[in-house]
């Protein structure tokens, strides 16, 4: 009894039998005595299809007529499901994302949310209605429809889930849960029963196939109890909360790997005050994300400082630093896009000594060469050579779940 | 130089190719100096496609969530056709329904527009935006989407175009005008220049291929100078206004053929008053059409009423009229689906006598029996056999457009 919000990803409605099959789980929960809202995505590659069509037409299409055009795929996903619902017999009402007032910044393709309404979703629930609302967009101050970028429908449900209060918000998809470590890797990882936030935000790399870091994000902040579960299975899957019951027993959740990542290198920075600031401040200007950070002392009164970026903005980072180099003062600009980071996450770890120590002595066993480390309360990172990445969570993932028979 | 409502169908936008051309021809227009606004319908199959899948997953499902589920294809029409003037270098914004404050009534599938507020429109085309509005939908008093039924594009238009004060509203469409008699059936067919709004009503079914009869009254009510065109050939095409210049050249406009036609007869009914009266108060409740009304003196102080309704309402205008046999007090109920019904329109009509004389020669000579006949002042009406009716269009047609030379 109280009020849920389901999310279903694009597989789970990818077509004409799964979209029924959701409204069965969608009605289940109704007729077991729950105000049900469900946050549907587009059907399978519908997304894809549409962004095809568009780049034939026109490459370099505005963003705001590619939210207007990409808008359309969550919109018919909900209405079908709202007929299969009718088909079951349940009262039912789908409602597209600026019916439901959810209101954003102008960011057209990356927008974000502002503010939602209740007043619609409070008159369809307060008529017993199930509400299907379409995931991935809403509305900004010119009335014009705007996507929420990459994990959209994610983000859409826990922030209706935020503003209704609800008592859970249910991510369906199609796997059953977050695992200690990518199962197609480590055919030993087990899924975690529970998780904190916190974790889950580190474990971004498992989690990427389940919850976006966005929605992980905006329901700690707004205390939602998150649950993945399998759209297929039924399976109970994994829950998101602020403090995991069973915390005391374990030392780590799970092993992530992240190849997403380069490494760079300032060598030779002349030892003048405020040298990080300028370098990162420079980076934050043009919204380069920055990892691991870390700074060394060099020879002859100069220093180094390495830091990691995504992948992706290596040519970016490169260009802008290379652009400063004399303002900046330095000698050398070393650059390793073949490098991968590897973290243990737990959030029982700052109570537990030792436990980097034994990540680290499983690698140095196994002849891996540590990079650089970085470390938080609930994590500790290395990176590592990429090609070493694979069998580095295989060890490490040993170490822990086997050797110490640590479950959860 | 003014302003201009363009109206472009599914199969003038069915594919990419399509697409680029018809955003050449608004941009073609805005070049000159015009105010653009366009209606697009959805790509060729788009509708169709999307009530199969609506069908497969709920043969019942609620014309609500249809709405909900089709209005999308419009959506995705205008947002790529933006894409392609984008991609031509020019402004534009393409606007949903809702958008537009384009208000209906409730009656969802088939609602009714109240009113359009023009806001935003007044807005983006005083920015000199190219605006593309999708067809055949609106907004009702709940918010939510529905749409206008068939021909509602046209509708949509002609709506605009109204309310706008527009100086021309330009239907394109894979036709290129509208002509004496169907082409397929009458090689000796031409198209005409010019034609009224009453003309062009009761040529609803040579104009079904290009015009919805809701947008012609429309445009007459509103005195919307309507514009038929191909949108591949570029013709000029034929222009629906109130009056025509040519007019008192010609007789008649056209030669029109309609199957849709069933013929009813209640056979010795009762001679008390009121009776008429009751027969068609009862069809009218049902919403059942009645077109060509015949009373007649029957044998024995009793009359027959015969009566012409589509052929869809057939069985449903049989089943109610059997029903209340008692209370009608007729002897028999008499059927005939295979008719069908040739008029000739003109607005000159009136002031030429003869003509219906000539139509009813032309028939006589062919041999065509004549089963009932309806007269008003812009059209002459016959009921005559299916099998002759092919036949009869081409008798007629000759008769006024070659033995007398008849040319607008």
């Amino acid at each position: 009894m109280g009020l849920i919000v389901q999310k279903f990803g694009g597989s789970s409605v990818a077509n004409t039998e799964r979209l029924k099959n959701v409204a069965r789980i969608i009605t289940d929960t109704y007729q077991a005595g729950n105000d049900v809202v469900a946050v549907l995505s587009a059907q399978g590659d519908t997304t894809d299809d549409l962004l095809e069509k568009a780049a034939e037409i026109n490459p370099r299409a505005s963003k705001r007529e590619l939210d207007m055009l990409l808008s359309t795929g969550e919109q018919q996903s909900i209405s079908l499901c709202a007929m299969a619902i009718e088909a079951l017999g349940f009262p039912v009402v789908s409602l597209c994302g600026w019916q439901v007032g959810m209101k954003t910044n102008r960011n057209y393709g990356d927008a974000r949310i502002t503010r939602i309404d209740r007043d619609r979703l409070e008159s369809e629930l307060g008529q017993h209605r199930i509400v299907l609302v379409a995931g991935f967009q809403g509305i900004n101050r010119f009335d014009d429809i705007t996507t929420l970028g990459r994990g959209g429908s994610d983000t859409s449900a826990v922030a209706l889930a935020a503003v209704l209060h609800a008592d859970r918000c249910q991510i369906y998809t199609d796997v059953d849960g977050v695992y200690t470590a990518d199962p197609r890797l480590v055919p030993d990882a087990h899924k975690l029963d529970e998780i904190t936030y916190d974790e889950m935000l580190e474990l971004a790399t498992l989690g990427a196939q389940v919850l976006h870091n966005r929605s992980v994000e905006m329901a700690k902040k707004y205390n939602v109890k998150l649950e993945v579960l399998s759209s297929f299975t039924g399976h109970t899957g994994t829950t998101v909360r602020e403090v995991v019951k069973t915390m005391e027993k374990s030392h780590i959740s799970g092993v992530a790997k992240d190849k997403n990542i380069a490494r760079l290198a300032l060598v030779g920075l002349s030892d003048q005050p405020g040298i990080a600031f300028k370098v990162f401040s420079l980076l934050a200007r043009e919204k380069i994300n920055v990892d691991i950070i870390l700074q060394s002392i060099g020879r002859d009164d100069t220093k180094d400082i390495s830091f990691t970026v995504a992948r992706s903005d290596l040519a970016r980072a490169k260009e802008h630093l290379e652009k400063r180099r004399d303002t900046l003062g330095f000698q050398r600009l070393e650059v390793n896009d073949h490098c991968a980071k590897v973290s243990i996450v737990g959030a029982g770890m700052i109570n537990s000594p030792g436990v980097a120590a034994t990540m680290f002595e499983a690698l140095f066993d196994a002849g891996i060469n540590i990079n650089m480390i970085s470390t938080s309360e609930i994590k500790v990172s290395v990176l590592v050579d990429e090609s070493q990445a694979d069998r580095a969570v295989q060890v490490i993932h040993n170490q822990f779940f086997r050797e110490f028979g640590q479950n959860r």
